[in-house]
């Protein structure tokens, strides 16, 4: 534990691609379907419409929606693009909540109970609640508080989320870190003067999609897996 | 488990004098800091100021005021009517976060913990999220997902707050169910097309003021505690 992050209190987690394998987990809903197609394309592009989409939000273009029904609005767009006809509204329904039964990376699970002894932990995702607390129950993750762009009304990384969750504990800044695998993430957290753990996923996109994940001296820690960030933090 | 509720995916729990023992736990905090009050009835005055302050803000007259905050203004109004001026700002402060330590009544967790086997367990209580939060990782309360007013930014009895427990879960209002040891709290969630499980808890608000347990057809159950729900739902 550095001096710099001694106070922190609280752990706030990005959740798709840091705690949990959206691409793998997607990969495996799609191949069970039997559609004859590429997974791992039809995962890439699902994943692809997700940060245009909140940026509509982000602007204004669109109202508040939900990433279930982001989520939707791409996979519509991307069943289209990849032929798919032979879906019932049932199937194409249940498919996209395959974002609510993602599975964790190996370390997650270990990592968070690790952790949780010294720290509270929450989600800071762009996930709704519900998506949060159904991927929760199902892969038993500990959170003490689940937080979400949703109840802020502004997607990250808009600074009403990084400092929502402050307030939500009347703690400063400061005493608040966000965990997450992405780079971008973790400079609009450190702009609104909480504390960072860069935790590297190489694999998050897949085996044929190349990540950055050097070191940066920006973050207060790099971690390879919630193991390594445990014993850095003296959990 | 009746036909009526055997659809009910989702318990949403009241949490002050439902899940937790407000009243004992405040009276125990108040006699640790030896003022030579009457515990009980300080208890019972601050509490007594609770729905009134909640009423101030749903009535427009304060704007969105969180319960710690509320707690507080509460606070100060009962030390000066019990002429107390010994405490520090730092002890007020922490007498003001007993709200956060309360004890969960005995049969709490148990139940908790069958009822979670076959059903999602929600809050849905005025407490801010933090307060829940803290709450919960002290006497480990094993939600689900921690639902509160300051999400809907409506105090219940507001009809947002109950429909908003379907809407979250994006089923219907039938398929959730309020627990809680509150008649008017019951009314209103049933209004809004909620189940309904009366909990008696007969000591909240200590052993000098008699409630109304008796049981009203018109909520879907009626227990003596959590493990009495959990056999009616068959957990």
């Amino acid at each position: 534990m550095t001096n710099a992050t001694g106070s922190v209190k609280i752990l706030a987690f990005d959740v798709f691609g840091t705690v949990v394998d959206w691409h793998g987990s997607i990969v495996r809903e799609v191949q069970a379907l039997g559609l004859g197609v590429d997974a791992n394309a039809f995962a890439l592009a699902w994943r692809a419409g997700y940060f245009p989409a909140m940026d509509r939000v982000r602007r204004g273009e669109l109202g508040w929606t939900r990433i279930d029904d982001l989520h939707r609005m791409i996979l519509d767009a991307v069943l289209v693009k990849f032929g798919i006809t032979s879906l019932s509204p049932e199937a194409v329904a249940d498919l996209n909540r395959a974002w609510h039964r993602l599975d964790p990376w190996p370390d997650t699970l270990a990592g968070l109970h690790r952790l949780r002894a010294r720290h509270t932990l929450v989600t800071l995702s762009n996930g709704n609640l519900g998506l949060l607390a159904n991927m929760a129950k199902r892969a038993r993750l500990p959170w003490d508080l689940i937080l979400s762009a949703e109840v802020f009304r502004h997607y990250k990384p808009d600074p009403e989320t990084y400092l929502g969750v402050a307030q939500i504990f009347d703690v400063s800044p400061g005493e608040t870190m966000l965990v997450a695998a992405h780079k971008e993430d973790l400079r609009a957290a450190a702009a609104c003067g909480m504390r960072t753990a860069f935790v590297t996923r190489p694999m998050e996109y897949g085996s044929t999609k190349r990540l950055d994940v050097s070191p940066d001296p920006a973050f207060d820690h790099h971690a390879t897996d919630f193991l390594d960030l445990a014993s850095q933090l003296d959990c």
